[in-house]
């Protein structure tokens, strides 16, 4: 068969120091697994090619991106050179777009080694997907300023809902739901105070329920639901929201299960008409970037919800499995980076999971 | 002295439970400090009155209630009768915006004998507050549909921010951190995604923060920002957030502490120009409504936000001493509630508080 074909673009900071180890970790999967993968490294969509081109993106980004299986990304912002905002509209938010990855995927899960800010909660307990809502909603880019530089000032951005845009990451997560053991969505909205959008939000849930009698379905306001993630994490299953309540939760939920540092995010395009983007939840902490130590599970994990949008499950499973086998070990016998209480560096941490695969 | 005139409206639900209990404790604040209260009790704002007239308040509402000194408010909301988004709009916000309580202000503190799901966090550790922007933002009416029923269906709405509606209430978080010990202000923003509103908010605090330089400020998007309320609640001394990022955080704050069922709120007019609100973050609790089990201590702390803004300051410190030692106590020796772990009805709780006052 053919190899599958993977663009890599590292991006700012520690994207450039973890995206190695994912290409190590998917180079022993695809040697364990018997199957190709073709890389192409790119060096956009980061501060340098910004300083050097003053802009993030080359002109045939989607010509050059459109033919790859997959896109294998680390992290894209650095403020010290480009404000956030122009990196990322430039960048990460054009490929979402272009490429149509209207669901964005994030785990949260207890993982064996990691230790919970919640009490009394183990491993097993809290396991559930965010699927969020990746192409519209509250991330439009319509909107501007009125009688700039006065007492008057006024600035304003539309939050758009489609029927096409809501229903079809509705129907993605009752689908996820529909296989699940628990059957369960949850749907996150704000239809008391958000009185135009997100009762619109709802109306579309109803109806897509109806299509799915054999999913639980449930809803809460944002505000309870975030309070419900720390209190009550063990009742979720899987959550689906707007752009932006998405965005929120699936940093809250990895928080919850213990660090926003190892959790994976995928971008998908479910049809396969574009490449899907697999990247890590947290950003180029160029806090700190440079230095080696950075955690490579979050881009490690993305290559193994990367290899299961492949097609290659047995291996998406077997990497999944060697990261938790690892942290499990503890950091007296695993080189666990520093952020999980271990003195490893970002290399032999990634070196000891390729090795568990 | 003349006494402070304070409309009472209890509303939906268990705020027609706990408000008599808040009632019972501003009595016996007011016998002990020596000073007035005389109440009006309205039966508007409820989906009895929405039942009999068909709207949430009579038309003269404002009339009616903008000579009060303050409002002191249950619980709105009522869903088998009136969908939320009708109850709340026509009378909550109607309140918060015809009253320009501008700004909407709730405690996030540890509180003795309340687990807190945090792992090893204990009373004193986190203490902080958020200040919500509370008039404009995203909650604004402005929006609608176009190309309804079919395919092509689009919803949308804005969010509005002014010049004057942001610095206003930036100004007075700015003042209230000056005041505490740790002088620390954290502006909560998404300036990565929403990129109209929130750099513009980010604007907004820079230069406000020019004119505090005394006054230590930093800045985390609101995904981030969640995580840290669960990672490290211990950063933080006063959280300034638009409406909406407001009520997530005022929400989270409170679970990260313990519970919502005990945080209390107000909706302030800082000018005094009309009466402010206080009302507890919980809502009208259909499921445990009418079974005299609620926990009245959200309300009651409201009494002790509402003696505060009247200027009885040490008798709202008494009050909330008085629930913080009745919690201290425990479910053995106090009459607290189920949701405490106790057997104590809303009365006895309330009846217990008011003692200790
Ligand atoms: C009931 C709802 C409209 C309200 C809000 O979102 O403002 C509530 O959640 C609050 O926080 O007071
Ligand atoms: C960087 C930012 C624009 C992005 C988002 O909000 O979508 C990030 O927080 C994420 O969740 O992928």
């Amino acid at each position: 068969p053919d190899a599958n074909t993977i663009a890599v673009i590292p991006g700012d900071g520690i994207g450039k120091e973890v995206v190695p180890e994912g290409v190590r970790v998917l180079d022993a999967a695809a040697g364990a697994f018997g199957f190709e993968l073709a890389y192409r490294e790119f060096d956009f969509a980061s501060a340098d090619y910004w300083t050097r081109t003053g802009t993030m993106l080359p002109g045939d980004w989607f010509e050059t991106l459109r033919g790859f299986d997959a896109i294998f990304f680390g992290a894209v912002g650095w403020p010290q050179v480009v404000p956030d905002h122009v990196s990322l509209w430039g960048s990460l938010l054009q490929f979402r777009r272009g490429f149509d990855q209207y669901v964005n995927l994030r785990p949260t899960r207890l993982m064996p080694g990691v230790a919970s800010p919640l009490a009394g909660r183990s491993p097993g307990e809290v396991d559930f997907w965010v699927v969020r809502e990746n192409t519209e909603g509250e991330y439009s880019s319509i909107g501007g300023r009125i009688f700039e530089g006065t007492e008057r000032e006024t600035v304003m951005q539309e939050t758009v809902m489609t029927r096409v845009g809501v229903d079809r990451v509705l129907r993605f997560a009752f689908e996820l739901a529909a296989r699940r053991p628990r059957r369960k969505l949850t749907s996150a909205t704000k239809s008391n105070g958000i009185s135009v959008t997100m009762p619109y939000w709802d109306e579309r849930v109803a109806a897509m329920a109806q299509q799915y009698p054999q999913v639980d379905v449930d809803q809460f306001h944002i505000d309870i639901l975030t309070a419900n993630f720390v209190l009550h994490p063990d009742w979720f299953d899987v959550v689906v929201a707007s752009n932006l309540f998405g965005d929120i939760l699936s940093d809250l939920g990895p928080a919850c299960a213990g660090t926003i540092g190892i959790a994976p995010s995928a971008n998908i395009n479910p049809e396969r008409r574009f490449p899907s983007l697999f990247e890590p939840v947290h950003g180029s902490a160029p806090d700190i970037a440079g230095r080696g130590i950075a955690n490579p599970i979050g881009q490690i994990w993305c290559a193994a919800m990367m290899l299961d949008h492949l097609g290659h499950d047995a291996a998406g499973a077997a990497v999944l499995a060697a990261i938790e086998q690892v942290l499990a070990r503890g950091p007296e016998q695993a080189p666990l980076t520093p952020d999980l209480g271990g003195s490893g560096t970002t290399a032999e941490l990634g070196a000891e999971i390729a090795e568990a695969v």
